[in-house]
This record gives C-alpha cells, sequence and structure tokens, in this order.
C-alpha cells in the first residue's frame, strides 16, 4: 500500500458519510464503528478539509450532530451537508410547499416552509411513519396534481442499524413513483448537486477530494461526481465500517 | 355500434373482472357498480360461459363470493378465478414455505400450507397491514435467503373504493423487490399462466373469450393471452366500470 503522504498527493479534502461508516444507529442511539472516532480526529488533525455528506433523514442537523459529538466525534452542525436543508432551499427557488411524508425528528428542518395547500409531496426514511394510510394520503394527493412532483431525500435502498437492516427511503419511493406513474426527483446522494453543494462548502474541487465509505459507493459519487479520487483511503484512516464498499 | 348477435359471432365466454367493474369496495362493503347486476344475469342467460377472474386479494373467495351475492349478483365460489388458491398451487408445486404478507381476510386461504421456517415471501393487498415493521419483517427475511423468491397476489397500482384512490399491491411489491434488488413472480393478472387457467375452467379457447372490463386492459391481458377479443362488449351488455379501460 502506498504511503499516506504519496496517496494523499494532490488531495485537499475529504467527504465523510455518517451512517455505517461513522456510526451505526439504533434504537439506543447508535455505536460508533471501531476506529471511526480517531479517523476523523486524524483527518482534522492532517489540515484536510472535511465536509461530513450525509442522507439521514430522520434526524435533524442538529439532533444529528448533538448525538455524534455524545459518541466522541468532533464535527459541528456547520461542517454537515444534509439532504433536508438542501430540499429547503429547492422549495424556496421553486414555489413548492410540501405535503411531508418524514420522520417527526427532522420535521422541523422545514418550520419556515409554507406547507398550505401542498402542491408536492417530500418524502424521507419515515421509519414507522411510513404506515399505509400515511403513504395512502401522500399518493392521493399526488394522483390529484396536474403536475406531481415527489422530492425524495435520498434513494436508498437499506441501512443498516444495531437490530438489522432497515427498509430506507429509497424503497417506499419506488413504490410511490409506480403507483403514481411518475419519477421522483432525488435530493442527497447520489444527486451530483449535493455532491456539488458539499465541495462548495469547502472550497474543494472534485478532482482535489476523497470520498472514504460504503454510501458514497454504493449510490454512485464516482459517477455522479467529475474527478473524485478512488482509493484506500478510507482503510489507511483507520474506517472500516462496510468494508466492502471502500472507494 | 354492430348489433349484439353479430358482435358475438364467434364468442363462446366472458372473463369479467370484479373489482371496479362489477362493484366498488368500501368500507361498507362496498357497491354494485349501476347496470351491472343486469349485466351479468344477461350474459348468463345467454348461453355464454361466464368465468369471474380477480386479483382481489384482501378476501378469501368465500367471503368475496358472500359480499357478491348481498350485492345481487349471480356468481357461486366455482366460478371465481382467484389468486390466493392460485398462488397455493404454486408453492405446493415448488415446495416452498411461505411468509405471508396478505391482508387477515386472506389468510384462511393459506391454511392448510406449511408456513414454517419461510423460504418466500408472499406479497397481497395487506391494507393497514402494510406496516413499515411488516415490510420490515419480510424484507429481512428475503435478505436473508440465498435464493429469495417473491411472489406477488397481482401487479395493481391502486384500486377505487368508495372512499378514494387505494395503493395497491404493486406498489409495495416494487419496495420489496428495489430493497432487495429482486424481482417478484406474480400471480394473478396479468400473468398469461392466471388467464389461461381461467380459460381452462370454461373449457374456452383466448380466441373464442372477450374480457370487458377496465383492469384487464390496464394489466394488459391483450398482451397477456394471445386471441382475447377488444370491444364495447362492455358498454354493450351496460357494464360502466372504468369506461376509459374498457376493452
Amino acid at each position: 500500500m502506498a504511503a499516506w503522504s504519496e496517496r494523499l498527493a494532490g488531495v485537499r479534502g475529504v467527504l465523510l458519510d455518517i451512517s455505517g461508516v461513522l456510526y451505526d444507529g439504533g434504537a439506543d442511539g447508535g455505536t460508533p464503528i471501531a476506529g471511526s472516532v480517531e479517523a476523523v480526529a486524524r483527518l482534522k488533525r492532517s489540515g484536510l478539509k472535511v465536509r461530513f455528506c450525509t442522507n439521514e433523514s430522520q434526524k435533524s442537523r442538529r439532533d444529528l450532530v448533538q448525538l455524534l459529538r455524545r459518541l466522541g466525534f468532533d464535527i459541528s452542525e456547520g461542517e454537515v451537508t444534509a439532504p433536508a436543508p438542501a430540499t429547503c432551499l429547492v422549495l424556496r427557488e421553486r414555489g413548492l410547499r410540501p405535503h411531508l411524508l418524514v420522520h417527526d425528528g427532522i420535521r422541523s428542518e422545514f418550520d419556515q416552509i409554507d406547507k398550505s395547500n401542498p402542491n408536492c409531496v417530500v418524502i424521507a426514511d419515515a421509519g414507522e411513519g411510513f404506515s399505509y394510510q400515511n403513504m395512502n394520503r401522500a399518493f392521493q394527493l399526488l394522483m390529484q396534481l396536474d403536475n406531481p412532483v415527489l422530492i425524495s431525500l435520498g434513494k436508498g435502498r437499506y441501512y443498516k442499524e444495531t437490530s438489522g437492516l432497515m427498509l430506507d427511503v429509497g424503497a417506499y419511493t419506488k413504490a410511490l413513483e409506480y403507483a403514481c406513474g411518475i419519477e421522483a426527483q432525488v435530493v442527497g446522494k447520489p444527486s451530483p448537486e449535493f455532491f456539488k453543494s458539499a465541495l462548495q462548502d469547502i472550497g474543494v474541487a472534485a478532482h482535489q477530494v476523497r470520498v472514504p465509505g460504503g454510501a458514497a459507493l454504493s449510490a454512485g459519487v464516482g459517477g455522479g461526481v467529475e474527478g473524485p479520487g478512488r482509493g484506500s483511503l478510507g482503510l489507511e484512516l483507520g474506517l472500516r465500517g462496510r468494508p466492502d464498499c471502500w472507494v
């Protein structure tokens, strides 16, 4: 394996996934993945720009950061790129008033958004909120719209909790897409716009960044953003979450 | 419009859909679609062979027939081709032991099937049973199987109840297909085998049958079974359910 300094030649920043890479969530709040707390600390000491880039959509950024800090991570809210704030930008830009099919933990992110007389549906990982009644309400609303707009916070198939694998928002988005005969607009990974906004936040070009972590690869970041480097950086850093997926 | 006798030249049988064609379901049991009770009676008087071919998967055949008889239809259990009994044949033939993600109303159809140590998932229109917990249990089981088998009773996008449009099994099947990276096997419309079994039951060839009704067209029966005639037979019969879909 090439030396640390050699592998990092030309690298100015790192995008880090959170769930499944830094920690595994669970009913107890979750547990850090072995080595990840130290890896983040080492990255920050190295002078690389670090951006946490997550599709987490059950918790607000504030709650997520508080949890990670309790688990020992050096992280602040301003370092996190998450789909809910990005969605709020899209909603405002396009004059969309959402019906929210989301987890209660993330509802506060939409406090400042007009939700009267909805003209679109925003779907996120609602967990137990994916009841038949809630899905059907979103479906009926979409079917009533002349121009149905479905915005999905990510398109993950599933994620891992300490209790096992859990269906993610992508599965439920597929259900609504099929029932309504429409295609959702994804905000979050693997949307190239999402990664670009994270790069802009740290002022680093795509070819200067590394993306260690499983979700990034499975979500297709290599194709989504031109130039992000692949390699075994994650292993070198001591990040061992989803080892079959390191980029 | 051609005369009744002319349009029926060479026709020996009729496959009739039930939900959305003969009646609209609902919390109150449902209501007959105007003209449909008389249309069934007229068909039977005409000497044509009649087979009721439904994807109904919230009720057992017995409960469905009892309901339809209460609504005034001349129908018996032996005249109905439904996906649950067809699924039981498939399960027995292939030695499959299902985990059932189905409505309680249809569970009795599987009473004689070994459900211990499941090696497949059978999904039907579970209605309120499509909770996150139930979906996740089916998902986890499929992910644990070396050769995951998902059998779906139909692939309808939605159906109409008196209270409005309702998400159908097809949407939830898509969710599991996407999450697991598999393709479900459909028993029920639009599976050609399903229509063929209905034709066998009345001893009529595909080119000798007419399929008036909306669901048949939307489910692609025209392509699924070679030769079923299309036309305005439904209108002539006085069947007015889903008029934009008559075949």
